[in-house]
């Protein structure tokens, strides 16, 4: 298994002068993601649950459908160069489950009559197939929510000592802890999150998940794909970002921290009632 | 011209209960950058500055080998909704210079014989044509640095009443602002940065790129493209970061906060003399 993080030499500088010291890094190294023989993408990420990566991002992406469909996820066999190895990992797809390549790429142009907007972003996801939203929408306390950005830190503690990791949590609504993945990217590590659920079950539709970053339009998109009712985040929403979860109806929270929080859509699915 | 901020209603909530008000968020469209007739890149970005985005786009991609080949720059004129219009720029170039249309997306296998590793990275930067680092490079007050970040702050208060842009912004080697730039995404908001420096002649050789983000691979490589000697992080950098200012030579400092900084790469620009 590849590496997080690496140890690199520094040079400190303060007011008082400067050290020389070693420190760690977080490592950012290319993933190819291939379906079968093809290469659908390639990332900078953090390796590490490169298979979580790889199953969340195809179907947030909206190009395998069904997680059901894939049978075996992989690293590719690699030779020689000791860095690529790890850096290649292989979803296989059930026999008679064919991938449409025009979905490789996501397109604004062939999905609105609007040409390039919002609004085309808006209706890529409109046409993807992505998993409904569960009825009756779950309730999440605001007493819980507060104490959420303070939980993820005890557990990302454990794994982030670079200061250089976006994470994804995922919480019931009692606040257990359901999951967490860590990447450079807060998008792969969004993906990680949403491919551990998918293959693990992890009861996706009934979670809250909580970014320690901002959520732009990217963040939404892929909560709406996985059918997560509730999005949490330490930062700022953009303005696309409120716009797709109001169109889509999931419950966007933001700058989640210090006793206090944003909704800027979905209030139903919060409960101020401390009970 | 279109807006960087919308209004929106938005609940807040804190312990003591929750309240209905009004607040700004940053504006996130899609841009679709055109050289000619064809479609280069199409991004999510903050409405602003399109054209600077685009020539630093265009150059640091290595898709344009030089910014004095483009004649004109400009939106395109589109009717109808009013959404779309405002979201495409239409890059021109001189007669003559034809742009080699492989380099559309960075490939990385052409380059390299590794397959996917960071090696193959940093080899796609190599065979790009890039500015040249000044030599005798220019040096940076250890004390200059400590004070920057503050003045971002204040210049950055000025445009950011959202919370959630990231800034990128150019400082002479006499604390001098000569530039700044902001974006939903730190890539796009270097872009514009370096997009005004080619556009303005801002000596951006001879000068210093603050960000207000982490330091990740893309972010060090457009400098490296664009001849920026040192790149200054208020976050992290990643380990491929490190590694590519390292093998470009270009000074790479992270965590610039709070009176003290680490160097990772290219000390010889720092000088501790406060004189």
């Amino acid at each position: 298994m590849k590496r997080d993080t690496l140890i690199t030499s520094v040079v400190t500088v303060d007011r008082s002068g400067k050290a020389s010291k070693q420190d760690l890094v977080a490592v950012e190294e290319p993933l190819e993601i291939r379906l079968g023989e093809t290469t659908i993408s390639v990332t900078m990420r953090t390796p590490g649950h490169d298979p979580d990566l790889a199953v969340g991002f195809l179907f947030t992406e909206g190009i395998v459908e069904d997680p059901a469909q894939i049978i075996s996820v992989r690293h590719a066999e690699t030779e020689g160069n000791p860095r690529q190895a790890g850096n290649t990992v292989v979803v296989e797809l059930k026999p008679g489950f064919e991938v449409d390549s025009e979905r490789f790429r996501r397109n604004f142009y062939a999905t609105s009559s609007c040409g390039i907007c919002g609004k085309a972003s808006l209706t890529a996801i409109e046409v993807s197939p992505r998993r409904p939203m569960r009825e009756p929408a779950p309730v999440f306390r605001a007493e819980l929510i507060h104490s959420l950005p303070e939980l993820l830190r005890q557990s990302q503690a454990v794994f982030d000592r670079t200061g250089g990791l976006h994470a994804a949590a995922l919480f019931s609504a009692e606040g257990e802890l359901r999951g967490v993945r860590e990447d450079v990217g807060r998008h792969n590590a969004l993906d990680k999150l949403i491919g551990l659920g998918l293959r693990n079950s992890l009861a996706l539709g009934e979670s809250l998940v909580l970014m320690s970053s901002r959520a732009g339009f990217e963040i939404v998109q892929k909560a709406v794909m996985a059918g997560v009712p509730v999005l949490a985040a330490v930062g700022a929403p953009s303005s696309l970002a409120v716009e797709a979860a109001r169109r889509f109806d999931i419950t966007l929270l933001g700058f989640v921290r210090d006793g206090r929080f944003n909704i800027y859509s979905g209030e139903k699915r919060i409960s101020l009632d401390p009970n």
